[in-house]
């Protein structure tokens, strides 16, 4: 088989063959196939797209070119969920407790932020002492003994995957959704759990930008885990603002807390029930109804809560944050960014926002950026809300009074005042489940 | 300026500006843009295509990666030519010679033989002795002395366009036309002859298996070098059965020599005559009867012959082989294959008759390859021509008897003998003169 006439073939508009995908995907894994010979695939793929028998061949490929994680010994059914990525998403900090309440097994592998987007690894490392690298033994005892536990997605998981998606970055070729639904699907399968719920984001603050094509990915996506014996469903949900208050890393724990008691943003609240509700229901614990009642019932007792406290403790990390706020780092200096004139906010560029984030210091433009746990910010008002000049729209916090000019005229900016309120988004957009 | 956003804009159907293509070649030139990106970015070019003005800077660009002869110090008017390749294409060898007796100058760097097309360099270098690698001095001083010189294109001219077609070779990207188009000009413009005369063949011997296709690429072509301010016109001609009778190197010399006595092909004599009527026509020696005259007159006289022998002589080889043909070598093996119906050679295929040659060791499979130049065939028979069975259709020479069973079979396969004889078509098919 030769790289070439597999180049050829994807560039005429035919299918890969599970043997050409195949050769490929271990050439890239062993190093064989050079990367200019799989960058010109890409681009071919980026024009001429591929099935989905050969998307999900590809992911499957790249699933198996590292470690697959066995769960086997893990008693119970195994859930696992994927943001696409946002702005303000603390939602995994809020689901993986509230499922293991319920019963529920979460062995779970997160990633860090990058860009304009948050990433959950970063968010629990503010916590004191938290371990996101845990050996795999460690990993499946702390799943046993308290329902869940996530670390950082390790170096083996998926490494053809992770040498395209350099590539890709420097090619031109991220943006295609068989490229991008294989991606993640390869990793998340990888990883073992039996359910998977998909939390596809739409709008400003995503990287799908309209509502279609955010559902044609989560279709991709489904699709593939359908064909890999995993039950999958996906949410389209609304990323035109940003999801609860809290932007940064140890502002969205302690929002993700506050959640956890009760008291947390209506947004979250009701996108983390309706993430757990779809995992119960796979799990086979009802019909919805009854499958929403008892996530939040465990969310209501506090038991969920007890369960972040359980994981906390168990990867080392200081749990007295749960009652103790101040033991979670906040950057000292603080600017409050007032509104102007009146009217309504009427449209919030939120990728903006996640930029005026990195800004402050708690978003990385590069990998390998350092973070600042202390950084972020929180927002008064959101799309929708009406204002007075003169009314607080956010507070942000950085370790350096210098950061704030350039953050408060980026906030500002990323805000758009208008006479009238606009018309409202639902939170939750769409359900695909095929 | 980054390669990734060139990339992308290239992928969405842009063109791109003169800044960004001088910035990728100067890339490709000192090394700094890597291969994947190249890749990537010639893929996007495969879809996207790229607009006259767009293929016109990169000619330009990957002209100037490298160094660009001066042929100012030559008195007279400087002509070159350019085959797209083909099987059994000697021109050169007739044309030089024929343009130089009719008082134009003739410095051409040629290439090498790859695949089931030949090369002129490796047809001359079939003369014992021939040096077809010469200092840029001893090439401008034999120019102006003899009026031709026929050299291998040095290390150094376009180096930019030798890094992109290997990538483009192993990346599926070779069949793109203004790909193709500024390859070929990038090195012709270089030559600094001010008049080129381009034949770009059609048919199942040629890269363009259709007249369109020839047509598009010839109009691609023309239309750089007229932007460059070069007089060009090019000849759409027939590469369905191969250029006169003979394949290979010594076998095609010979031939050419038999050419400019009086005594060749009709094909071959009459698109010789068309080329360099061409070039005398652009050279401003008359309205084209009158330079048609001049040219037939030359090769009449036996003036042009006598320029082979004054070139053969300046560049080191043995003249002898002009009036003795035995010391030119033919392999000792032969096989004369024969039809075995009676009817019409309705169709030949020509690129497996230029594979022929290849397999009896004339050819090159890849480059570096080495060369058998006593190899080759002698068409007794081509398209159109009547047959019965038993009579010769051709004979093949290698210098291994165990080569001749699998060059025969070859052969046979490629020669459809039918009952009526075929449709003419026509040597010269179209003439593209912006």
């Amino acid at each position: 088989m030769r790289m070439t006439d597999l180049i050829e073939q994807k560039k005429r508009g035919e299918a890969l063959s599970e043997e050409a995908i195949a050769f490929w995907i271990h050439g890239v894994t062993n190093g064989t196939v050079p990367d200019y010979q799989s960058a010109a695939l890409l681009m071919a793929i980026c024009f001429q797209g591929m099935e989905p028998r050969e998307t999900a061949v590809l992911t499957d490929a790249m699933m198996h070119s590292g470690d697959v994680a066995d769960l086997s010994g893990i008693d119970g059914f195994t859930v696992d969920k994927h943001s696409t990525g946002g702005v303000g998403d603390k939602t995994t900090l809020v689901v993986a407790p509230l499922a293991a309440a319920c019963g529920l097994k979460v062995a779970k592998m997160s990633g860090r932020g990058l860009g304009h987007t948050g990433g959950t690894i970063d968010k629990l490392e503010a916590i004191d002492g938290f371990q996101t690298a845990l050996p795999k033994e460690r990993f499946e005892a702390v799943v046993r003994d308290t329902g869940l536990c996530v670390i950082a997605q390790s170096g083996n998981i998926a490494p053809a995957d992770k040498e395209l998606y350099a590539l890709r970055d420097v090619t031109g070729t991220v943006n295609e959704l068989s490229l991008i639904a294989s991606s993640v699907m390869s990793k998340k399968l990888a990883g073992g759990a039996k359910a998977l719920v998909l939390d596809v984001k739409s709008g400003s603050g995503a990287f799908m930008k309209t509502k279609e094509e955010a559902v044609a990915l989560a279709k991709a996506m489904v699709d593939i885990g359908i064909r890999h014996g995993r039950q999958v469903q996906a949410f389209i949900t609304d990323m035109d603002r940003p999801l609860g208050f809290a932007v940064g890393n140890a502002v969205e724990v302690l929002e993700a807390i506050e959640t956890l008691k009760g008291h947390g943003p209506a947004d979250l609240t009701e996108l983390s029930l309706c993430i757990v509700t779809a995992m119960l229901t796979m799990a086979g614990r009802g019909d919805e109804a009854a499958c929403r009642r008892t996530a939040e019932e465990a969310l209501q007792s506090g038991a969920a809560l007890e369960k972040l406290r359980a994981m906390i403790t168990a990867q080392g990390g200081d749990a007295r944050v749960i009652d103790e706020p101040h033991h979670l780092p906040l950057a000292p200096c603080t600017r409050t960014v007032r509104a102007t004139v009146d009217g309504y906010i009427v449209k919030t560029d939120t990728e903006a926002i996640g930029r005026t984030c990195t800004l402050l210091g708690a978003g990385r433009a590069k990998k390998d950026d350092p973070l600042d746990m202390g950084a972020g910010l929180l927002l008064h008002r959101k799309t929708g809300d009406a204002v007075n000049a003169g009314d607080v729209l956010c507070t942000l916090y950085a370790s350096d009074e210098a950061l704030l000019d350039a953050a408060e005229t980026a906030f500002l900016k990323a805000v758009t005042v208008g006479d009238a309120p606009p018309a409202p988004i639902p939170l939750i957009m769409d359900v695909v489940n095929l």
